[in-house]
């Protein structure tokens, strides 16, 4: 399986192309809205998020819901997008890079000074498309109790060490929540890190978690470093736009650890030797680069907006004066976003390995290999 | 560009293939060797690295030391190899997974319950391969001044927040230190930890950090998920065996600031328009997905080597009963060694990035494209 | 630079998305219609080309016409869509497979017995996407003079030795040619054949050259298997739905040829040791591998449409007795629609190798490294 | 699975690794060795042949010949390699490039006037690392029993029409022949064209056919034009250095015949809905880009080898001035090397596909999933 998505913010239209899905899974488009809509809320999100209603147009790949094996083909229409496309351009020029935003290295590498040139694709509007392929995987996922959920643990300066049982635990608790944390204590207080910020014309960042639940061992390889189920969720996570720092398992507290106390040992349940266990989960579900049965846990460092009211120092880069960069309508916070688009991410992860091992043609036959090396385990 | 690596670790050799490297390149082996010691070196290791004296064996790809654009194939042989190639094994095979290696994944994904036949190849022994394919990457880099060092801030529970400040700084301590530390105050501690955890029959995590200096604007791109630099810097250190935390600039730490107090304004430097700068660099020289012509910083996390002498509980997969884990002679801290080969593996991402904008056919033409850019920043 | 295509025959469109194309490209939709024209026209098509009148929509990737180095999505809306994609199918299932189409290999990888869902997707329908995506590698190629033309030299056993000077030539000869025959001695003749095999409900193959001229040398590759430019013109080609034989030069000829009369001397044009000069031009522009600045020369053979109206024995497969094959309206003969989508196949086969060669990021510095490139000749 | 290959002709050795290949399949170095031995051979064939003795040395990916699932790397030594590796270079540098070889684009591309930097690697002494490839895929279609020969139908002016009944006839009538021919009464013609060209000092091309008996149908894909297997046959073909024609099935044969004449028709067989038989194969195997369950034919043209003792006109590019081409020992004819190698491609090709359908972890599971798809047809 592969991927391909296109558009800008102000364009048409955003656009997504799945090569390699199988055929027969069933597809509604009323889920993958559901996970567009997740995207767009979220306490701290801005204006635009009032004005996107975001709804999936299926172009292709599909037969009465049920795909084809052919190349699946999604269309995300902009409301506000009339004005990019005409050539009385209303959406003036810009050339005041926005610190922590593509516009300065983007200029340097395109010698363009309408940083709108840069901006309409580095937005983060372009993941709505990559929601659109994870919302596909997470149906294919479904067939084989695959499931996905994050929450959010840091806001600024409010940290929750709060752990869930799992994503079942999860969900129940984030969907009470008005912010994706599953700890109430701290809820209201990352609120308030947000609502400061937005008074203030700033911008905060936060650190989330993912968790997929019933991955089955063996996904991923430990044979070549690129194959490896590890390198491919960096490689997703760090992808998203404001997404600095990505974690598996005990991630970067292993290191203060040692290894008798770290390593999750290995114990024989039920009295059936193949049926082995562990207690605990530092590895984060992945060993030697491969799944091994447990939870996927993905912790997932946010950093603030770069869009700021009260926009940072900059330069002009067309008078060479210095001045504030420039200002768009901005979010205050975003994790809770970030959070959805990371799940949609590691799902895409979790599907392109699985289809590597059980095969690609069609769902039935993926669920005989798939059934087979389960009750071979 | 592209390369594959093969070898077990009891194998014959290991070895690596690049695809896609320019013509004209001068390649010392003895930079390879090198580059292969310090792989092996490091405060901490055990009789393995007594045993090895790595040397690559560059069997194509070169002329009289000059790339002629053709791949390049290397071998690292090892000494004790011969055990694994005979039909009568010496090595016994195994059955008793160790917690945190690939061991019980591997059993689950192969089926196989002799576990040599996984951690022949899952053993970081293959790093070495790696490590040859960047160190010809950095004598590329070397034409157009970039420069990568490492260096440990952490080691089991002993921290250094020490700056470096450039690849110079780094380079000049770290030769000095035993531990690869910038810090001697806290250079003494961190081989406590180690002494300590070996007295223990016991391993050790850390954290360390690399640099990369002279990397130009542009690298990556802010187009496609794919093809940025980011993804491809997490993808390529989340693929080395024991690292389990990835880092760009502040990172997790962005997540506790303010946009306002985080992003790196932009600066007029020297009254000149072209010559913008920055202050800071929480960025890690990255926005946008693209290098920003700062110096990039990569912060690591390594988890304690899953070996231990006071082997972990486990479950033998033949007999079905508990057991301790199989010993493996070992080391007891690794995070000077995954500092060489992140070094390395950040290496081939800016070349693979720098091959992407400037060409790839000879470097004479790659120098043209370079310097007229340069110029037109 | 890569690309998918999406869309099934009778589904709501064709989409494609490109992705690497370099920033600052104009993009005439019109030259992509006139070609997506060429595409549907032809002697020899059939109703439904009457029907489809196809036009491209350009979704992304440009603003006022330019490039701006993000994915390119472009979409061809079906005329006749709204039959697939409602519940009540008027489509009926089809269930007896046609020989020479996908329909009964199909059947066999997907295991549907209602093969309207194999071939929809498998459908020549889809090459309107890659026309859109060749006909926007065109107008890159223009910048640098290179230009593609096809020319049809057999239809069923009509056949024409007629060769012709340049592309200019093809041109202008085809312009005036009813059949995309440049030989006005056969033309009609051709055209006779495909009346008498209309009037039989028969199909009738044809043969055509793809010529590309300006292409300059040492594009591709002599270094490895896969960067060959003759392996991606070979794949590129044989990819087109009908095709089943490939050439280049000489091809097969070549077999019957001594060395000394078939290897292109090597002459000195005007006194200047730079200007290497061939007389003849049996290597079809590639030796080794690489473009040799000779005009490339690609011969290409094409099957006779198998969906036939007096229509070929077959079985259907869910009563299990013999029937004749499903009938569709169809074509009479695609030879010069091929011509069309093979031209455009090369056109980007040869941007991507442009690509591999002088970089990808923006067209003045693609320029740039060009015309420096060709000045060191 | 994806494959590199390194080495010069006159280097230390030919290296190929392969990865992704299955674990638990045996690897025979002699079968290997014996298909190296195939492509050495042949009647025409020159002096080096007679120098070289190529055999495998098998460094990683197996263990007591039985395959870990790692990559399996692979040498070949060349015998005649010390004097490319000296500093003091007894191949002396050259600077006439020969017509018809990669020299003089090489030139072009690579600037370097030592025509020996360029036609060491382009050499075809590098598909000896492809044969081991293929010949390591070879032992895997065994355990499916699929099975390949190659036989020559075509030299200089002698062609056979005869037609093998299936790949064991073809293996029992060119284990007979001097020539690889199926055809007793043109093997003499044939060789006496060789030796004509010879006597000569010239040399002469052919034509050849491959065979591929008993792949499973469905193994390609109409979904995207880069999955057909009809594409990746073209382009594993084309890739081989004198290659400059590919033909599937009738090829270009289908030009001049009408659907209704050329199309294979669909037959029920032994009363059983589910063996739908052929009587004819024109499609060579393939429909819609898949294999339909019957033979795949592939027929190959190779051009005459471009290195003449009575050498072609040419320009020293030092000097500028006339010269004709350098001579280097040389072979007369190299269809029959062709052949080995075309079935060595296929065979990869083949292989690909194959663990795309099926899974590509190990054997018994890829047999399962195998043996599960067939029994459903």
């Amino acid at each position: 399986m592969r991927f391909l998505t296109a558009g800008e913010s102000h364009g048409e239209a955003l656009v997504a192309i799945i090569e390699g899905f199988p055929k027969g899974v069933k597809i509604e488009a009323s889920f993958i809205d559901n996970e567009l809509k997740r995207r767009m809320a979220g306490y701290g999100r801005g204006k635009r998020m009032a004005i996107e209603e975001d709804k999936v147009c299926i172009i292709s790949g599909m037969r009465n819901k049920i795909t084809l094996g052919s190349p699946i083909a999604m269309l995300v229409k902009n409301r506000d997008h009339n004005i990019f496309t005409q050539k009385s351009d209303n959406l003036k020029g810009l050339h005041i890079p926005r610190p922590g935003h593509a516009d300065l290295a983007g200029y340097f590498k395109y010698g363009d000074k309408d940083l709108r040139n840069i901006l309409e694709r580095s937005s983060a509007r372009e993941t709505a498309a990559r929601v659109c392929v994870g919302a596909v995987c997470k149906q294919f996922l479904s067939y084989f109790d695959i499931k996905l959920a994050s929450f959010v643990t840091t806001v600024g300066k409010v940290s929750s060490n709060l752990k869930p049982k799992n994503v079942s635990d999860i969900l129940r608790r984030t969907n009470k929540s008005a912010i994706s944390s599953i700890d109430y204590a701290k809820e209201r207080l990352m609120m308030k890190e947000i609502d400061k910020a937005r008074e203030d014309g700033d911008s905060v960042g936060g650190i989330l978690e993912v968790w997929a639940e019933g991955v089955p061992p063996g996904l991923g390889s430990c044979m070549h470093f690129d194959t490896r189920l590890d390198t491919k969720i960096a490689a997703y996570i760090m992808s998203i736009p404001s997404v600095k720092a990505v974690e598996i398992g005990a991630g970067f507290d292993y290191a203060r650890m040692r290894g008798s106390k770290s390593h999750d040992s290995i114990f024989i349940s039920e009295n059936n030797v193949h049926k082995l266990k562990r207690k605990t989960n530092n590895s984060g579900g992945i060993e030697g680069g491969m799944s091994n049965g447990d939870t996927l846990v993905v912790r997932i460092g946010v950093k603030p907006i770069p869009t700021l009211v009260n926009s940072l120092p900059s330069v002009n880069i067309v008078s060479g004066r210095k001045e504030k960069a420039s200002v768009i309508r901005s979010d205050t916070c975003v994790v809770e976003a970030a959070g959805v688009i990371s799940e949609n991410m590691i799902a895409i992860a979790i599907v392109e390995s699985f289809l590597d091992k059980f095969g690609s043609d069609t769902l039935p036959e993926i669920k005989r290999n798939y059934n087979r090396y389960i009750k071979g385990l």
